[in-house]
């Protein structure tokens, strides 16, 4: 029995490996590269777990977890446009490990061509929808212009092209997340037919966790970057790209005061804990959902029981009428996080619920 | 010049003198006892600050806040529901120095009556029309059962009654915060009225940073606890309880791609750099406000230019037209946060404007 007194982040050691082997075996069952993103876990612990899997390289989204998984990886992604003001720091990581970076326009590419002192690999960030950053996919003036400058330089090898599809985050079906991966698919595809001839190696790189987890094929993708399978959350579950034995961690908070006139209590747990990531569910605001506690672990969500409001340190958990004479202050509450990746972000290591400490950067 | 590479939280520490200062000033000038809440930054440093005001003693909101803050005060309140699980350190802390606790329910106070082994004060918590938690301002039967069981035993003196009014956060004018303040007044005094007799040294505490700030008196009230007016943020400046120099905090970003087209620009600077928290502006939700630089700090907000997203690593920034031409890829933007607390918590030290770094707990 672990004692746990205040907000901790438990992770579930077995349903995190199994999250991992069965993604790396849809990768290797369909003949497609799979370099998972680590910014989820940042752990070098877990990262030992992929190991066991097969996998060699990652993917990142910052120069600092680049350095941090350089101690033990030597193929790594930093999926996030060139951020210039830290090219001493690529520099360093290029003359260690193979570094792939991401580039989207002129000022970046130009830029690397000035400053680099050791050879690295470079993906073209293409928009496939998303409309966060990247080259649209028919901007193919833009990509003409990276490709030539690149060309110029002998630091740099062009890799493929790189799309994320975060918008199927903002999908309310199964149905509409496939529309988008179909589209993101052909996109992509086109793109890596108009370039192959002049660039035979190039690849083409995809890589959200709800597309790749309910993928059943990946027609003609080259690689897969999926990252938050490896916990899966609340926001996987209600898309439906999850079910509740998938998710490996939960928040452990302690119940402060009982607000039962309001079918309300408050916990030890706020937004500081958590993160401040919502979602709505039946017009509800939602920042976590509690779960059943049982033997070494958790079961599934007690309907109704949700977290519906976050402050600094409180957090307001809707009481359900089942339970309202059961619990009691001094309880233990557990909690499924909205958005994973938030959530782990605020820790600096996971508890396992046989009481191990496992770090992360 | 600072060199700064990457997210970074910046701290004008003669804003932030000045604000202390101010507040410190208002509570000496209207006779009313001034706890500050130390939840906003949590660093002995900017506690020292406090001192030279003189400041005697402190709200947190958190066991380990006061554990942090007792290497150097002596008086201290955990201004939170008591979390039972903590109760060893809580011994130890009320063997240590003066400890003030927060009481809103039978089970708490029967529990520290059996737990304690050393003196501790405790406050009632009421709720003043927030209703996030406390004992209802006319719910006397469960303050007179609290009372009771607390005189049972030698190791608890009552305080006083404490409110928070939160909900001034949710409003839309100056005169509803003082609305939502003279009725929170109100219901506190008639509170210390009726107990008065009973406990003659009672007192009624009270305490959100909007309502503190915009007070030209305390009628009647012993003690005020705000806690963000050290740094006030954007939230603040949206309700109109402070202007725009009297924020002391900025995040400094880069900026990693600039998309002229849809007048929007992507900076290395997401939720886990900001905090989530977002406000509503317009109707449009804002996560950041940019602010111009000047020379050792930053001056007015620049009109339009808002975070308007943020995901983990990226912030998505609207780019007026009169900057469009003049803003480029490798520049650091200065952002005022929504909410300075939130976003404070995600860093382990400020980095002030002369260079200097402020370790935070």
């Amino acid at each position: 029995m672990i004692n746990i007194a205040k907000p901790t982040l438990l992770l579930d050691e077995q349903k995190c490996k199994t999250n991992i082997r069965r993604m790396a075996y849809k990768a290797s069952e369909n003949d497609v590269s799979f370099r998972p993103h680590f910014k989820t876990h940042q752990s070098l612990e877990i990262g030992y777990w992929f190991k066991e899997e097969g996998v060699t390289k990652i993917t990142v989204s910052s120069v600092s977890m680049a350095q941090y998984f350089a101690q033990e990886w030597n193929d790594i992604l930093i999926a996030f446009p060139i951020n210039l003001m830290e090219i001493d720091q690529i520099n360093q990581l290029a003359g260690k490990i193979n570094l792939q970076l991401l580039v989207e326009n002129i000022e970046a590419i130009e830029f690397l061509s000035k400053k680099l002192n050791h050879q690295v690999g470079f993906y073209i960030k293409i928009d496939a929808g998303y409309h966060r950053t990247g080259v649209d996919s028919d901007n193919h003036d833009l990509i003409d212009q990276i490709l030539q400058k690149a060309a110029e330089s002998d630091k740099l090898s062009f890799t493929g092209f790189l799309s994320h599809a975060g918008h199927t985050y903002n999908t309310n079906s199964i149905t509409e997340i496939l529309k988008i991966r179909n589209d993101e698919n052909l996109a992509m595809l086109a793109l890596k037919a108009r370039y192959i001839a002049d660039y035979p190696k190039i690849i083409a790189s995809v890589g959200d966790t709800p597309s790749c987890s309910i993928a059943d094929h990946f027609s003609g993708i080259d690689e897969i970057r999926p990252g938050n399978f490896v916990f899966y959350d609340l926001m996987q579950l209600s898309l439906g790209v999850c079910d509740p034995e998938q998710i490996a961690v939960v928040m452990a908070c302690p119940i402060v005061a009982l607000h039962k006139e309001r079918n309300e209590m408050v916990i030890y747990g706020g937004g500081v804990h958590f993160s401040k990531d919502v979602i709505n569910i039946n017009e509800n605001q939602v920042f976590g959902q509690v779960v059943e506690k049982v033997e070494n672990g958790w079961g599934n969500p007690i309907p109704g029981m949700i977290v519906k409001k976050l402050s600094q340190e409180h957090g307001i958990v809707h009481l359900s009428d089942t339970l309202k004479d059961k619990l009691k202050i001094g309880d233990l509450l557990y909690i499924l996080p909205v958005h994973s990746c938030m959530t782990a972000d605020i820790y600096s290591s996971y508890l396992t619920i046989n009481g191990k400490t496992i770090p992360r950067l």
